[in-house]
């Protein structure tokens, strides 16, 4: 089956580059919503399951046992920019549970914002493991290993207690199951588990709702939601996509990026749970989807709706600022 | 017509994400070598024609009037990553001319390659066009403004003399009508004409070979080819694929990247040109696919082989050196 174009790139009068993709909308009943092309070939979740896979951290009480803060838990959440502020918060993170940076499992890059980056060059200095993107998400690992008696040590790898914790609760909210021979590993050495778009939406949908989790599990997800839904900034960061949405919706939209253009989201006020898959991974085309589902899904006024237009179809401009082309959606996407 | 799968991403045992696209393979009588998917959907050749509009200042003496080295007249046809030895050589290319950057109309931007990009803020400098990573096309253009007794104000719009000379070049090679209603603005102000493949290919073909040029043209072609092979490093950089490529096959293969997954080269010992894009618009995949195309039809010792397969095929590994992944072609490409 041929996944419909989606996403549109347009230079001058001639579309230049275009996308295809998948999409699942599903409501908390596992009802099928939208489903848009191939939603039947597993995909790796990637980044975009932070939140769920953050979930056990705060069900079994090791947020509270460290006072983790909002921002904390936000960071949990992340592929951060690795702008000074998240690089600050997940040290104390770390910190909270008496250990820090030579602990991370993730591998150090440079912070994955140009300008971050660049800043950190200019004061001579070079980055460590709390600039990976994923700090944040380890930093929350190492809490729950910590929190939990097990020693951190080795917590990456799939048969430690960390990632058995966190996969049980990802079988839990999505129904699926996590088989190692459906899996990969991310760049940050965790497994990733290959899943259908339609399993992913269903627990997006029980994230926003809390339908059909456990008392722990649904005071988990709106911890989470309020946690992000205040410090949009810490999941991101500055000028980034998942950034700007939430600050502009706020609570009504939890959403999150993953590599290779997945996304993941929940609009809890529907109690609808969204998961999509751009065929070729490009993540201008991802972010276009997200924000089009948006304006497609949810009631705006107009200065809600101008903000997200211009993240669903941006105007491209040249180094001169002279407006060159943009991106649009297609008929199939917007309804 | 839908174009073909011709790339795979794999993570694990899965294909994670997969580039479409379409190819063109002509040879210097106009003759279809290759033809995979839409070859007759209009595209913008963007930089990947940078070598064809340097022709005119070859052409009408203007390199040797000004005395340009192999050096400059590659950086002409460069899309750089502004490391500190092209930005250097695009100066002395304005001073031949009696200019300076205040000159260069393409605006600017940081380093578009990352090390480049951080020694220059290491430095507690910010950029000027000189960084552009089309400086050297600029400062070539301003060396034709100049050399043609023309004032280099307003060089890049499609009505000064040396976007005609360059529009009449790019017509005369390529045999394509190059119409402003088919046209687009490129990332550096200056007009990028949308072509079909087989056209641009043919352009190539003869780029590559001097067939159907005129002496003149034949000349400054080789002097091109032959300048672009001694510095690979200047029409791309560090690390950066043309440059890797070009300095295991040196003259034998001449390519060239453009922006949105277009790419052009030749192969003049087969006297064959190509052109193709990826219709997501993925540099990954165009560069996998042009080291691909390479593997297809060039005769190659065990050494040159290898080299080319690890640009063709590459592994990924991630932050902690864990291979997670590749790139994979598909038979539609290899043949």
């Amino acid at each position: 089956m041929d996944n419909p174009f989606l996403v549109e790139v347009t230079r001058g009068q001639l579309v230049e580059s275009r996308h295809r993709g998948s999409i699942s909308v599903v409501d908390a009943d596992g009802a099928t919503v939208l489903s848009i092309g191939d939603v039947d070939r597993r995909v790796f979740p990637r980044s975009a399951v932070k939140a769920l896979q953050a979930l056990p951290l705060l069900e079994r009480g090791i947020a509270d046992k460290f006072d983790l803060t909002d921002e904390e838990i936000a960071l949990a959440c992340a592929s951060h920019s690795g702008e000074s502020e998240h690089v600050r918060v997940a040290g104390t993170m770390l910190a909270k549970a008496g250990r820090d940076v030579g602990c991370l499992e993730c591998g150090t890059h440079w912070p994955m914002g140009e300008s971050a980056s660049r800043a950190l060059a200019a004061e001579g200095k070079t980055p460590n493991a709390l600039h990976n993107n994923c700090s944040g998400k380890h930093a929350g690992f190492i809490c729950l290993a910590c929190g939990t008696g097990n020693d951190p040590k080795g917590y990456v790898g799939a048969d430690h207690p960390v990632q058995r914790m966190v996969r049980e609760t990802l079988e839990d909210v999505t129904g699926a199951c996590h088989s190692m021979e459906k899996s990969g590993t991310d760049g940050c050495s965790i497994p990733t588990y290959a899943i259908r778009l339609p399993s992913l939406a269903f627990g997006f949908a029980k994230f926003g709702t809390g339908a059909g989790l456990s008392g722990e599990a649904r005071a988990a997800a709106e911890r989470i939601r309020k946690a992000v839904a205040a410090h949009p900034f810490m999941v991101a960061g500055t000028g980034r996509f998942d950034t700007k949405l939430m600050e502009i919706l706020r609570e009504r939209a939890f959403v999150k990026v993953g590599a290779e253009g997945i996304y993941c989201a929940t609009f809890p006020e529907l109690g609808y749970g969204i998961a999509l898959k751009v065929d070729d991974g490009h993540v201008r085309a991802a972010e276009a989807m997200m924000a089009g589902l948006v304006l497609r899904f949810l009631p705006l006024n107009d200065q809600e709706r101008a903000a997200v237009e211009a993240l669903a179809q941006p105007v491209f401009k040249n180094w001169n600022g002279i407006e060159v082309g943009g991106i649009r959606l297609t008929p199939a996407l917007l309804g």
